[in-house]
């Protein structure tokens, strides 16, 4: 099979397709704004994404059973509204806060180059973000999915090789049928390593100013772009 | 919790959604004219239809492992081709015939009722058929689905009550934040037992003409409506 068998492209999503760092900064600076705390918006949203890998590694090693992502989410935030030092929130308030996830603003070119791509391909989420985060997240930024996969519905997190594969195969596809498209070499690489086709799209502002990682790629991968409605380009949509 | 906490509709499909039965004998129709086989299509759809639930019944008991509806409908497939005396289909041929239901067409009034039901409500698919079958349907009718869930994402298939209850804790709700919409009332039956609300929209032309069940609603469902834009207009879109 070469390239032009590719039937679906499946996108990792936090970094990818949504602005994830810009996003949280926003919605901690309103709360701070609305309650008057003194807070660095960008040290917490950096510090959020920090606990994001260690918590899952609690699920892949198999010390915890499956959770799902938004209560990952929730209990990294308790920690650090202590840290913080961010007292005072309602139950209600922090679940507001937590699901900042779910209202992530997408790229400037994702929903273009989206719609572009999906009159060809079937477009999944393969995403470590659970169904509801992801269905939400979409209808907040228009995002045109034709399916939400991937960790929840695999009950596996990436860079578990079953998360790529239960995602191709409910699409009822051949891994080398779908491509994945991520913004971090190392999702590549273990999409690559079960079958899967890769599209690297470089998002050098994820981490903010001065960003080292994942600015390039680090193999050949199938498609380089620059961003989706350049990948849109480059696959004849 | 009243009718006015619901978030999300979650569709019954075959029947409910797409017209399967005329989409299979169309299907039938355009195979055994190319081929010249002289069958009565409707009867092979509602034969293949008929070893439905008899094929999800050796799943639901445990009888043998998850099998996904694709392969169910596979089989029954091949039985039916000895019965009906078609001969000599390739195996690429046999396929495509049994991915007829990727490409059933939804009723006159489903996309434009869904269209606007979206603008208020998540809309996921909460049937028996699997992700693939769901998804390649979609793109075929143009149904503006939020998220593609149902019996292979919880691995039961309907009436079991786990089906239902995993698509709403997959939306990250409550069961009675999701109503299930319906043409049938034992799908509502079901459903509301683990505390869904209803909605029934009746499908009299489902089995073609002369049909004697499901052409009223058995219970007083939360919302009854004569079809997807009627619905629509009920709750308010």
């Amino acid at each position: 099979m070469t390239i032009m068998d590719v039937k679906a492209l499946t996108f990792d999503v936090f970094g990818t397709v949504v602005d994830w760092r810009s996003s949280i900064i926003r919605e901690g600076q309103a709360l701070g704004k609305s309650k008057g705390f003194a807070v660095d918006w960008a040290k917490f949203a950096d510090a959020w994404r920090g606990l994001y890998q260690p918590a899952m590694d609690e699920v892949r090693s198999g010390r915890r059973p499956w959770t799902k992502l938004d209560d990952l989410h929730r209990e990294s935030l308790e920690k650090l509204l202590g840290q913080f030092a961010i007292k005072g929130l309602s139950d209600g308030e922090v679940d507001h806060l937590n699901r900042a996830w779910h209202r992530l603003d997408p790229w400037p070119d994702s929903v273009a180059g989206l719609t572009r791509l999906r009159k060809k391909y079937v477009l999944a989420t393969l995403s470590n973000g659970n169904v509801a985060l992801m269905v939400n997240m979409a209808k907040h930024g228009g995002l045109p999915w034709d399916a939400i996969l991937g960790a929840e519905v695999a009950r596996h997190y990436k860079p578990q090789p079953e998360c790529y594969l239960t995602t191709a195969s409910m699409l009822g596809l051949q891994p080398e049928e779908c491509m994945m498209v991520a913004a971090h070499n190392g999702d590549l690489a273990a999409a690559s390593s079960v079958g899967l086709r890769t599209a690297f799209v470089p998002r050098p502002a994820e981490h903010g100013t001065g960003q080292t990682r994942d600015v390039k790629p680090a193999r050949e991968w199938d498609v380089v772009a620059s961003d989706f409605v350049d990948l849109a380009a480059r696959l004849g949509c």
